[in-house]
């Protein structure tokens, strides 16, 4: 048997790195990196920075370059679909030269495995002599509306998890709306909503703004193009609740 | 000034502790607990064990018994906003009483503070020297699909996250919803929804069931009334997904 890990490390602190993180990252034999291009360095930093500071020796690090993805299809499920299908290739060739009889393999994945993350429906079809395991993580929501010191939930009242697609699309489903993958600032002219939004969280970069949009929807496009322009890449989410 | 952490210690593993609450109940002076009765002891317990395995010496454990909820209202957010007055008073009371000046109090909150949790409505309006932080924790939706090994979501596709009353009075309202505090399987006839259900996550008693509505709600059912009746309480969720 093998086992293969998938370990949520939170939303960018490393002491969002639970203690079951720590000891799966401890049992680790082989981690899988994909790497994302230059502008997600910090990224990919973070998660040397942790098998440095957790794993055991020895242990191996076998890297990757992801897929590149059509940002410009027009059909965005099916473009992602397609990118990944061609992940789903490239993890499963990885495991299968790198990862050896009762190895354990692992994948660090940013915030937590459930949410948004494509690497579950990546390794669809593994030879059945692996068994995955998931270690729950830290979620770039919780961090989110902790960091602001608000309920993510309202007494009794429903929260809808979205993407900024779909709210540009659709418009508002509900009165508390978490949004994230959000490129086109869909919060724009929400303005009977105040926003909790939240960048780069968890880390030194963070920049953190909450208020009526109608107030502070021009302040956040600024702080986050003036960030995504510094950095290379930007990483952020927002809580919208109706007034 | 005196800090107030709202420390979220995951969903019933120890291990779901991150190192941020490890380092914040290590440095607390005064943890506040609210016993809920003897039905939920084992909630208690948990909160003890973690202060014995982190904090430092000395510190002290102030503890109150939770004001009873009227559970037979029939405007249920009325009754919890009452509930959550009462409650609102006594938390007041108990750092007023016990947290001294220049030091730091702890909650210990199951899941993520920020998940159908009441401890930051209790605390609005408290002396502007007390200073509160959230630190964000594995939340059971996290701990559930996690232990199902799915994702919350599917790929560009919202999630609902509600409660059981909510589902029961108004139906489904998306094709993914996670469902919170459902004492009264609201899921029951939902027969094009497979569900991913999980009580007591985390714990020794870990219970999860997964399949069709329609071939899974009587086990669930059998199960959740024997585990009840065995524990005295139970505590569980499931995610509800469109086939």
């Amino acid at each position: 048997m093998k086992r293969l890990l998938l370990i949520g490390i939170g939303a960018g602190d490393p002491d969002h790195l639970t203690l079951q993180a720590v000891k799966a990252i401890a049992a680790t034999d082989v981690f899988f990196i994909v790497d994302k291009g230059a502008e997600k360095r910090d990224l990919t930093d973070l998660r040397h920075q942790m098998i440095k500071d957790h794993a055991r020796e020895p242990h191996r690090v076998v890297t990757a370059t992801d897929p590149e993805r059509d940002r410009t299809a027009t059909a965005y499920a099916e473009a992602v679909e397609d990118w990944r299908e061609r992940r789903g290739v490239l993890y499963h060739q990885m495991i299968d030269e790198a990862l050896g009889e009762n190895q354990v393999g692992a994948f660090l994945i940013w915030g937590d495995p459930g949410v948004y993350d494509s690497t579950l429906a990546a390794l669809e079809g593994l030879p059945a002599d692996i068994e995955i395991e998931v270690v729950p993580g830290v979620s770039a929501v919780a961090a989110l509306t902790a960091r602001h010191r608000i309920g993510l939930t309202r007494v009794a009242r429903p929260v809808h998890l979205t993407t900024g697609r779909r709210l540009a699309d659709e418009g508002p489903s509900a009165d508390d709306m978490v949004v994230m993958l959000d490129a086109r600032l869909a919060f724009e002219g929400l303005d009977d909503f105040d926003i909790y939004w939240g960048a780069y969280l968890g880390t030194p970069d963070e920049i953190l703004v909450a208020g009526p949009v109608a107030e502070v929807a021009p302040k956040i496009r600024e702080l986050r193009a003036e960030a995504r322009e510094r950095k290379g890449w930007i990483m952020d989410t927002y809580l919208l609740r109706r007034r």
